[in-house]
């Protein structure tokens, strides 16, 4: 183990930030960081807003279910899988991009989270905190407009930076031997496993919250997955030209 | 800049790698480091497939349409999105998952992009080198079938990894300009910056190839978008449980 891997292993979501900002030099380092992951057949299709504007920033807490530091973490930025600039790119060559594919919604997908996780492994490496808003998507319609985002371009998520002002403890994630398997899909130990990993996530939790939560993995997972998910997410893609074939 | 971001910025994928064996400990390090990654609700949704059978490495490197490493290089894995063990997790509490909502499609798919980067980086912060491998989703179906994928599990892309033998340079990325937006997307100068970063890419080819390669990033993206991608893809996504609402 290297101090590379440590600093991944401690990664933990940062919720409460001190005032101190950050340099737009930083910013524009993390962003660069971010740029330096693989991207699908060379399209980099990864665009980054940052949301300085107050108003801006109000308004996108309350698309995200008031959650209350994306109003005032230092940095907020707004990650989006952006297929708009490689139509430009055809243009630029008198060609007519061929968009709308499942497929090129996956590539500009994974694009997105190679990026965002340098980015922020670059953040943490400086001793920034960091967490992600997946919540941004509850209104990702209202995202799209407020940042203006044109067509073939969409919000994935958000990303609050700024310096921590707490230190949780780092989450445990399931066992390996789960996770990581040989030549095919086995799950036959799955269900054994995933019930010893439930008891260190209820121990995870009462500890954290003074005895006030206790809560296994899957009971987490069953509580959420049997409800809707953002049923407007596909309507939503496609009228902005995703998945439309 | 520290040794971190270095290390980000010194990415270049590596397609030819040494005799070496990499150990299994190591290979279980770097799931672990994948599996530190934030994870969207925690749903924890990747699952990583090692592929050892050196018959379906040879089938896996036919589904990549030929590339030569998926068979030789000393490590394969295959990244998946993986809803079914939040299925198991509803079972065991005796719960239904309310599964095909395209939300769910986007956070396991960006929890396979923060995972994989996370290994990446884990892997090449100890000397490995690796290169990503869409190429699997040529023949989706036959992957989903080789590696007995269950339905609500798809594979995203492969990784190859090994201990390099070559040292190819690092491809210039967009300028950050184009990347990184304030407050709204506004793309007015983008054409231009892109017209002179286009000039660094047909440089960076030129030299690579000794002149035998001469094109443009626009160039690039003109002559592969304007075709069909992978048009069997949705399809297949909803026959394995994914996009159906």
């Amino acid at each position: 183990m290297n101090q590379v891997i440590e600093l991944l292993n401690s990664h933990r979501s940062i919720r409460k930030f001190t005032y101190q900002p950050v340099a737009q030099e930083i910013i524009n380092t993390l962003v660069q960081a971010g740029q330096a992951a693989a991207t699908s057949s060379f399209i980099q299709a990864c665009t980054v807003i940052q949301v300085n504007d107050s108003n801006k920033r109000s308004q996108l807490m309350e698309c995200s279910g008031g959650q209350a530091y994306v109003g005032e973490a230092p940095v907020f930025l707004v990650l989006c899988a952006d297929m708009q600039r490689n139509k430009l790119a055809c243009e630029m060559n008198d060609a007519e991009i061929n968009s709308g594919y499942t497929e090129q919604f996956i590539t500009a997908t994974v694009d997105v989270g190679l990026f965002a996780q340098n980015l922020t492994v670059a953040a943490e490496s400086l001793g920034l905190g960091a967490v992600y808003i997946g919540g941004i998507r509850n209104q990702i319609a209202r995202v799209a407009d407020l940042l203006e985002l044109p067509d073939m371009v969409y919000p994935v998520f958000g990303i609050c930076l700024g310096y921590p002002d707490q230190n949780p403890e780092v989450k445990p994630r399931l066992p390996v031997e789960v996770v990581l398997k040989q030549d095919s899909y086995n799950d036959s130990n799955d269900q054994q496993t995933i019930a010893e990993y439930d008891k260190s996530v209820s121990d995870y939790y009462r500890t954290r919250t003074g005895g006030n939560k206790d809560m296994t993995w899957s009971e987490q997972m069953s509580g959420m997955l049997t409800k809707e998910a953002r049923p407007h997410m596909k309507a939503f893609l496609k009228d902005r030209g995703f998945l439309l074939k």
